[in-house]
């Protein structure tokens, strides 16, 4: 991986450590190029007109992305973000009173109410599956509530957006399959991060975003639906795309992921997205894996040798999300002092993860990238309160 | 209204004829740049890092679009496309079994097919409500409706998408003001168009997209919510920005209207539209109005005269949006003809207005917008088959 090019490739490394990659990382130039001059031929020609023009590149995105994650074209829809796709799929699936959905402590907070607002409206149970120690979910404890019964979904993030920490998301998927219980991944903060492969996590339902690790376009996501669960499925919106109107009282859904898709949309963000799934595949997603994860070694072991720094981080297989907090000192502060000083890091705070039980206040969350480099790294730790 | 400086200002004039305004607009300038120069930001020093530094310019898109059409800026959630607008407002209604939606003929085939949606999931009935002669919905027939009773939903367009009239919307939000009624408009081809205001028609509920008539991008959208109809009616998506969490099992609503919207987004596209609304708002939709149905009654003479030319409009008040068959040339390729000319047109089909029983097959759709021209309307005029 030759940093230095990756760099150039960057305009953004020009002008700021960028550090908040799990917030909306740095876009590449071609995927700045592609939105760019999308936008710009609509512009000149008409959106409609422009669409037509480049409509190999707007279809490309489903091969992109598919082949990003190793799913088919046809399993992959086009949604304006994650939460819009995650929401396609979860208010799709048929809970009845009673059904139970599985989840982990550390699950992100919208997906926590949209739970919450089914079981007001359907009556389902809401079950948070405790922890091992480290902070990973408990297979041996998902075991015991799947062997229960009753469940009609798993429902985790892969990467939490707050703790560092990476679910063993295979392992869970081989506990639904074997129990035949459905599952949805939030893979918000793991696709473009790390290998990502539907296969070997055997999910049924994934959701990301365009915007952060893949360094996508803001105003993008996508959904991937197994082939053999699209059409037990029925998305909670439809319209000309999602389904033919049989007019003039019936309607036939689309029998592939588009049916979770609608027809109006940012079409440059689309062609982008599907840029963005190209440029991570082009340098390998092993590669991007290995020097995310070796940057982010380095801050943790930097951060941890400082005095006064403690490190928040849990799970056995640490991510490229790295929060800390500095005693004495406000993370919002301190990231408000790191960007006058041109490095870019975030706070999570805890309504974000309401059912962790270990709910520290607001921490600084620094997020690396395969752009970054161990001499942002020594900016961040520059700025931070309390040094030289 | 100077309409050279408009040109001027409007890049996509140099370069084609555009009469493809129902399906999207030629941007102008400052909302091309504003588009432009806020995704160069986020691509410069960071997503959210942009968002933050326009923070004005993301926050003013709300007392832009409430400006243009009376509302508060409390009442309007920025939405991803108008599908997704109308959506989060219908599904959002608390339908129960027997429930009446009354709409009219020339309803779209995507709000029809979520019509149908609700009536095989909740059991409400769907009832079209006869047009007038002139095509238009009867206003006498509609009360007729009203007045039997157990009508839960009024949900109409305020311009079809093919065939060019405009219904008498400030009349049907008297009917239902006077039977309670909750009153949802599709405001989809109207805003930008003609003068909206919200107060004047009397709708709870209005949905518009970005992209045509108000010439902003595509991939946006806003949703009207009557500040005392907000509260009544629960999103069928709920996220962090919709809802607080109060862990670990409740939530609460907002208030306004940003219950209706989803945190992330395309937040470009949001200054963009914001722009739009103002750009819309200092030339004057009144001023708008008059050019669009000045040239529109230009082209609609030219089209009546010719020889195998009929014009499909209907309606007592023609809307910009022109239909047309030219006798043994398919519309699709007439389309093609025109755009190897540089002149944009498009087509509609019947299956996007079902409900229709005046069925025509597919039709030429040209849509002017202020910026044209009675030279673009001589261009599209010389470039129909039939013509020297």
């Amino acid at each position: 991986m030759d940093i230095d090019e990756i760099r150039s490739d960057t305009p953004g490394c020009a002008s700021v450590a960028h550090l908040n990659n799990a917030g909306a990382a740095l876009p590449p130039r071609p995927v700045i190029d592609a939105v760019t001059e999308h936008f710009a031929l609509e512009s000149t020609i008409g959106g409609y007109e422009a669409a037509d023009r480049n409509a190999a590149a707007v279809q490309h995105f489903y091969d992109a992305v598919a082949g990003l994650i190793g799913a088919h074209a046809d399993e992959i829809a086009y949604v304006e973000n994650a939460t819009r796709a995650w929401d396609m799929a979860f208010y799709a699936i048929p809970f009845t009173n009673g059904d139970r959905i599985l989840t982990t402590t550390s699950e992100y907070s919208s997906n926590a109410i949209a739970y919450q607002q089914m079981a007001a409206t359907k009556g389902v149970s809401v079950e948070v599956v405790p922890d091992e120690p480290n902070g990973t979910i408990s297979l041996d404890a998902l075991e015991a509530e799947l062997v229960k019964g009753g469940v009609r979904l798993v429902s985790l993030n892969h990467i939490p957006t707050h703790n560092g920490l990476v679910h063993p998301v295979a392992e869970v998927g081989r506990l639904c399959r074997e129990h035949g219980v459905l599952y949805l991944l939030d893979a918000c903060q793991s696709v473009g991060q790390l290998t990502v492969d539907v296969n070997d996590i055997g999910c049924d339902l994934l959701s990301a975003t365009g915007r952060k690790f893949l360094r996508g376009p803001r105003g993008t996501g996508f959904l991937y639906v197994r082939r053999g669960v699209v059409r037990t499925l029925e998305p909670p919106f439809l319209d000309l795309q999602a389904a033919t109107w049989n007019a003039p009282d019936g309607f036939e859904m689309r029998q592939d992921a588009v049916r979770f898709e609608t027809w109006e949309r940012y079409v440059a963000g689309q062609i982008g997205l599907g840029v963005a799934a190209d440029y991570a595949s082009a340098l390998g997603m092993p590669a991007i894996e290995k020097r995310v994860l070796g940057l982010a070694r380095t801050l943790r072991e930097a951060l941890a040798v400082r005095p006064g720094v403690t490190v928040l981080d849990k799970g056995v297989r640490p991510s490229g999300i790295v929060t800390f907090t500095v005693d004495g000192h406000e993370p919002f502060a301190i990231k408000a002092a790191a960007r006058e000083h041109g490095v870019n890091v975030n706070v999570t705070s805890p309504i974000s993860h309401g059912y962790d039980p270990h709910v520290v206040p607001s921490a600084v969350r620094a997020s690396v990238h395969y752009y970054n480099t161990e001499n942002e790294i020594d900016r961040l730790l520059s700025v931070l309160p309390g040094t030289a």
